[in-house]
């Protein structure tokens, strides 16, 4: 098990219907030693790629995407969320994307300025359930004709669709701590061939 | 003129209504050598004390709060954003912020296992203007019995009333960049001894 994953299990509250609540070192409160060895092991994985931008959607996923931004000496680019839009608008990237925790879905913008068809992408989220966030700013990467040289999570929940969905679409998926199940409140790793 | 205030003669566009757009760097796409700078010179001004949380509000504040907390080797706590509750909770602190940009009033909550009486907070946001968001902070760090340790701005626009409002609470305030006016399109600093 990897840092990531002794702080799970140590820190982690499973919560009923499959919530696994890590307020105290991920997404409330941020542990930067915990950025730290999650931006090494995205480094050993994307850092031969060409990237030149790293992009995230707000708000927990910006404190990995700028740690990881900082080493990469690119840009990192967060998207916002806002209401649904009746209208388009042609000064911005959109892309409607579903959260099944809140049962909110949020159209999630990207200025057309930071990014265009030179750029390859890494998008970096903290969690990965059904790929709403992930897929949504893969989207926006392709309408700015741009390449997305892979994806980066910091906890992939393996038994929800995200994973499947990501990979269906051809992208190179890397995911920190893959949990297989979270039953009976007790926290289970894939173990690193499945 | 240091680093951040030569990006914003360079890259800042000026919008009526004295908004300074700073989408480019800071809070949209964010160059995380900007992000460097910034830090650099906050330990430069807070590095002696006793610091136990670096503080902010989603989503621009995160940024720079997370690279200060990882120089700092301390957590970095941020605060939520919700719709003003119609019940207190007991879980949290709760302090109602007012954006004017927006002219929305959100309940910004920051769960009460996080901050207690022993903490020393620094408090960061990305732009000080009418100072809803930092004295929001301030209020919930005061809530828990613990002590603001300063008070740090990437950008303040020193002609509205934020700067004057946490000096009168007797908080340490130090902004990276303060803006004396935006008046005709054009960015004018304050002098170091105004």
């Amino acid at each position: 098990v990897n840092y990531l994953e002794q702080r799970i299990l140590k820190d982690g509250v499973v919560k009923p219907g499959n919530v696994l609540k890590v307020d105290s070192f991920l997404n409330h409160q941020i542990d930067p030693i915990v950025m730290e060895e999650v931006v090494t092991e995205f480094i050993e994985y994307f850092g031969d790629r060409k990237v030149t931008k790293v992009m995230t959607i707000e708000a927990s996923g910006i404190a990995p995407a700028i740690m990881l931004a900082a080493k990469l000496k690119v840009p990192m680019l967060f998207a916002k969320k806002t209401e649904p839009a009746t209208m388009e608008r042609e000064d911005r990237y959109e892309s409607l994307v579903h959260s099944y925790t809140k049962d909110v879905t949020s159209n999630v913008i990207i200025s057309k300025e930071y990014l265009d068809a030179s750029d390859s992408v890494v998008i970096i989220d903290d969690f990965l359930a059904n790929g709403e966030a992930a897929l949504g700013l893969a989207d926006i990467v392709e309408q700015a004709g741009a390449e997305v040289a892979g994806v980066g999570i910091c906890i992939e929940k393996s038994f929800q669709p995200g994973h499947q969905l990501i990979k269906e679409k051809g992208l190179d998926l890397h995911s920190i701590s893959r949990i297989a199940s979270l039953d009976n409140g007790e926290v289970t790793f894939l173990k690193d061939d499945e």
